[in-house]
């Protein structure tokens, strides 16, 4: 099958790789109908990670099942599916309080690489939702959006407890910091502050739910977040981009005993003990629990509720992966959708 | 009147204080019946605090209200109060969250100094919750504790999210550590681990609710954590010490998706993001809100349903404050009562 592998940072290309086969009983093999690039790729493609050498690409996936495993039950040829970017057997006890990203037998798909053909999905059951019936081409990439960046966004609002009544501030206007958006909308937030200084950001981050943009960034935003909220700072304050600017960010733009949902793959960040003890905010994430959200997520999208698709400025086939690779890498683009 | 100065680090007499005087409308006096000393306390003691030079000390008090400022309404003359070691008006956004030790008005006793014949306490209304009626002498210790240690350890027990099946540790055996044993014992806990390696602890701690003991200390103690509960880790950890181990500790023995309660000061604390994306715990804690508690905390000392002054293993008078601070800096004591 072709898919995307990076061979050193900056060089992607797409070639021939084996087609998968079932493994483990559990397992189910996908006809790939989209996937996409993430933001998080753009760290081993700007060299910013160590050791990346002839890694298949890609942890987001949409699409058919073309074999089950033996012991699979809930997924069957056929079914149009979305899971997540970690594997689970939504069996154990971490799975069952929600926290599916962690579960104690998880696996990484990012190891498997979905920007491909074909990907083989451990534990299905665990993993994949089904969608009522074969979408129409036009849901797509909103289920797409469902296999990460949504649920990732969803996830930092939740775990940012955004709710009605709540003011929240967003940090980061890629993907996932305006499904941040979206979602905080969707849990009812009174007020959303999307900080951006990208015209074509903030013009979706205002379609998502934005009530009101800040361009100002570091000690600045967060002080202009304290201006608009009497002096308190946000409620909630979702941080989604990874470095230590934003997190500081973040939990000086939130009130005392607010929250503050971090979602960005943190590199290099690191939290002083005293900054949380004189500040008395919350802070929580990680890897998102995508699988928690997707029924939930999967029904929104079905009733035209939410259009998180709207992320993907730029569709390309698969083939000119690098493409998207570039645009994204540059800024020309927010998110990259691949057509298998 | 007598009061508690450190002078420098080791060197802490009882000396003249000016007496308090009403300077806002909305202060109250108060005649101490008893304070005592934090472990807190010991971190300027021990010199590993910058710039202690003849500083008042105390932050903990219970007592009687000598005088009132004009704009005073909620407690009198003559009542037995309590109050905690931040004062708060209780009324801003963040007070009427709970966090009243966030209070965008507050002002921290421990500049005023409780270890001492008199203190005068801001924002009396909004800080201090008088007991029904004078207490018998038997309950004052526990009301002291209800001060500082009880309502520390208590806000780190539901920062932890203690409760009906959930498994607790607690690191820190100190008062602090022994009161968020008590505290989870109180909100339902199911089973409660306590860290520590000193006899007469362990044995406090089996008395306020612990159902096991582990002896060991950072990794060797989270790996103790994790096999205790079949490789998950517990849901609730309370952090009650203040140093990197303790934190790391802490993370390293919750599941994810579990809780990290922290109330130790935190002395050079640095938490990797990267461990908190790794593990996906939640974190917060701080200077504990014990306003918010206060009311509950009096209920049940009252109703003698718990029994905090335990953690008084030493009373002295107020002229001995040194003995205590050298019995409390060498482990010779958990905890010691000034009387006044």
């Amino acid at each position: 099958m072709r898919g995307v592998v990076m061979h050193a940072p900056g060089d992607v290309r797409v070639g021939e790789r084996p087609d998968p086969v079932i493994e483990e009983p559990t397992d189910a093999i996908i006809r790939l109908s989209a996937t996409c690039i993430c933001g998080s790729d753009l760290w081993p493609y700007r060299g910013e990670d160590d050791g990346v050498h002839d890694m298949a690409m890609g942890h987001e996936y949409v699409g058919v099942v073309e074999e089950t495993g033996s012991a699979v039950t809930t997924v069957k040829k056929g079914d149009f599916v979305i899971g997540s970017f970690w594997t689970s057997d939504n069996t154990c006890e971490i799975c069952q309080a929600g926290y599916q990203s962690y579960c104690i037998h998880r696996t990484l798909m990012g190891t498997i690489g979905t920007q491909a053909e074909f990907a083989r999905v451990p534990l299905a059951d665990g993993t994949l939702v089904a969608t009522h019936g074969m979408p129409d081409a036009d849901l797509i990439p909103s289920f797409l959006a469902a296999s990460d960046v949504l649920g990732t966004g969803w996830f930092a609002a939740v775990a940012a407890e955004a709710g009605p009544g709540k003011t929240v501030a967003v940090v980061g206007d890629g993907a996932v910091g305006l499904c941040g958006v979206l979602a905080a909308k969707q849990l009812g937030a009174e007020r959303i502050i999307a900080f951006s200084r990208h015209a074509d950001r903030q013009a979706l981050a205002r379609q998502f739910g934005a009530t009101d943009i800040v361009e100002t960034r570091g000690d600045e935003g967060a002080a202009a977040i304290k201006e608009m909220t009497n002096g308190y700072g946000a409620h909630s304050v979702i941080e989604a981009v990874g470095t230590q600017e934003a997190m500081m960010q973040a939990i000086a733009s939130t009130r005392s005993g607010g929250h503050v949902g971090f979602v960005g793959v943190s590199h290099g960040v690191s939290i002083p003990g005293i900054m949380l003890f004189g500040t008395g905010v919350h802070v929580h994430g990680g890897a998102a629990p995508v699988r928690r959200f997707l029924p939930q997520l999967i029904d929104l999208i079905e009733n035209h509720a939410i259009d998180p698709g709207k992320v993907f400025d730029l569709t390309l086939p698969l083939a000119d992966a690098a493409k998207g690779y570039e645009a994204m890498d540059q800024r020309k683009a927010i998110k990259t959708l691949l057509t298998v």
